[in-house]
């Protein structure tokens, strides 16, 4: 293997890749980079066991060269040093060339190289991912869908599924759904697809989504989806990125969704976040977070914390509109933050339908997110 | 107790004395921030067992009004809820007033918070300094002097004085010297002061100084250096900032300088810089961090590391001068990095007596800097 190529367009797809490498490997084989070199282009690779990308720099685009090959050739590389040592080369060229028993010497202005590098064949084989059907949806909405319900997936190990965010699609709408038996959060859209394409119980490790979310650029580009039995393979222009489906079955949310209410409450959102913010500040004196709210007359509410060490907040709110029922309930003001800030439309409708029932959230101007708060049970 | 205040004003005093409370306090008081109210302005104090610093707001300055004092009085509240709290309050005044058995109430906009305070009484009392000299400091001076020897203090408790920073006073230089054993930082400036002023022995703990590196605004406003028997307090506009001297005799580094050399090489600190910290990316694979620097022939220089799982780098540069004897040296890279990242000089000098006698190091662009890392003994 011997080329010469772009530092700029070499380091972009390493620090692409490189957060699929293992930072503790097993092996070391599983802490490395794959590069493939053809006289198409080159190819980097990174693979854990819960995730794999891919991405693709071809020997030129339209502006410029960005790579010479002189001989074609695998190699592997430790992820670490290398992907520090190529973004602090000196010069806008990198010369790679690989001999026997993989040693890799790289040259760079100055700076000579030697790295042992590792055999390509014994590094894991991406997933064969079968494109029946394709999934196509905007990066933008792909992102915010992430951002709006990962929050809400568990942090604990005990139920593995419950980690992750569910996908279902149906009718041409796509629904992602995230709980910790503590609070809900889901998001719906409406998908270009075939219509008759769908699929259930397609779960994805948080985690493994926020990643994903920061390789997705700004825009609406769009990205491609194939969901296969065990792993969804996503397309972010040339770059591929491959996610494990959680085992296990999830749990049916539907049934926990009240259908009527008792009391309904309109409230700015900003000025909602910015009093149980000031709330939270005081309840997490108490590590329980709780939080009261209370409707007063007037079409008033009024937030409040206290702690026995440091004395009590009390807010108190105008509501746009407030309908039903006079309600005392108690909260997770964390749980409650974590949801406000998540929403962008300017206004929230919250509905209960009594002390000890969850709590809906959602914005006022659109339907597709809808957000549930299990409240805490209190004796006053 | 009772007053309303800009809010803006308060929080920006209160941000500044918090980082002298104690963030895990032995007894609840040394955790909190005193506040005195009198008809002339509001002064804030916190203090840990190192470092006490005070604020004054003045009810009005130049512009406006700050503060409106209906009865004066002391309270002290608890830091990290009141700091945290008064930043998020929602609108531009804050009401204050403290009753009986130091019970607080605190109101801002549709706000209402009921704090528990302390007994003022029970807070330290500030240390007395008294100002016989004074010693004027320009504020980017000082932070630059800070900045330029801190990095060499040791962070080991073993022997406490090397902690800090050494201050030293004589014919109008003042002078700061760090050191670790491993390495050692001296900075020199001429100030202000009474030719006859003197001092030595001054060692002030190297984390105090960056906590009043941070409280210096850019530019040459003079700071005011007051040193006491076993204080030392500086003056920031209204700002008292008081750090103990730590106890204990700094050791006497001046015999460890060498007076002749046997090479001298003048380098390009930025590409001096960026070789070695190349060369530092695999020494740090071996934990060792150890590089070594060889000189050849035509005034180019070689740096090398290399690691026994990863490989070798190696670079040449080339020297602006050589002279001396050829040499072969090896060091910390990590120490040459922490002391190149200092220098604002375009060039250094190094200074060699040998492979195992200290490496000086100077900028070109003045004499009061000098910086020394002692070489690591090698086979090869």
């Amino acid at each position: 293997m011997k080329l010469s190529i772009s530092k700029h367009e070499l380091n972009e797809a390493i620090q692409q890749v490189a957060k699929a490498a293992s930072s503790r490997p097993a092996i070391p084989i599983l802490g490395g980079i794959k590069i493939d070199v053809t006289h198409q282009g080159v190819t980097l690779t990174a693979s854990d066991t819960d995730i794999s990308i891919q991405s693709f720099i071809p020997v030129e685009n339209d502006e410029h060269v960005i790579a010479k090959v002189d001989k074609p050739g695998s190699v592997v590389m430790p992820s670490k040093f290398f992907v520090e040592m190529i973004r602090k080369l000196p010069a806008d060229t990198i010369e790679i060339e690989v001999g026997d028993s993989y040693q890799a010497m790289i040259r760079s202005g100055s700076t000579d190289i030697q790295m042992v590098g590792m055999d390509p064949e014994e590094f894991p084989v991406l997933p064969a991912v079968e494109e029946s059907e394709v999934l196509q949806i905007p990066g933008d909405l792909l992102k915010a869908m992430i951002r709006q319900t990962v929050f809400s997936a568990s942090t604990s190990e005990q139920t593995p599924v419950l980690t992750g965010v569910l996908w279902n699609l149906q009718d041409g709408l796509i629904k992602f759904v995230a709980t910790d038996r503590h609070r809900l959060a889901s998001r719906t859209a409406k998908v270009d697809t075939a219509p008759e394409y769908r699929f259930t119980n397609v779960v994805i490790a948080a985690k493994t989504l926020v990643e994903l979310s920061k390789l997705i650029p700004d825009g609406s580009a769009l990205v491609e989806v194939v969901v296969a039995s065990n792993q969804v393979l996503f397309r972010i222009g040339t770059l591929l990125f491959f996610s494990r489906i959680l085992d296990g079955t999830y749990p049916d949310t539907s049934k926990i969704i009240p259908q009527s209410f008792k009391t309904e409450l309109v409230l700015d959102t900003r000025k909602l976040t910015d009093a149980i913010d000031r709330a939270y500040l005081m309840s997490r004196e108490e590590k329980t977070n709780i939080v009261r709210l209370m409707t007063l007359d007037n079409s008033m509410i009024e937030v409040s914390s206290s702690s026995s060490e440091l004395g009590k907040v009390t807010e108190q709110l105008e509501a746009a509109s407030l309908e039903g029922e006079p309600l005392r309930i108690a909260f997770n003001s964390k749980y409650m933050l974590d949801t406000l800030k998540v929403i962008d439309s300017e206004q929230i409708i919250i509905s209960f339908t009594g002390a000890m029932s969850p709590i809906i959230i959602k914005p006022t101007d659109h339907a597709n997110s809808l957000y549930i708060i299990l409240p805490y049970r209190t004796t006053n």
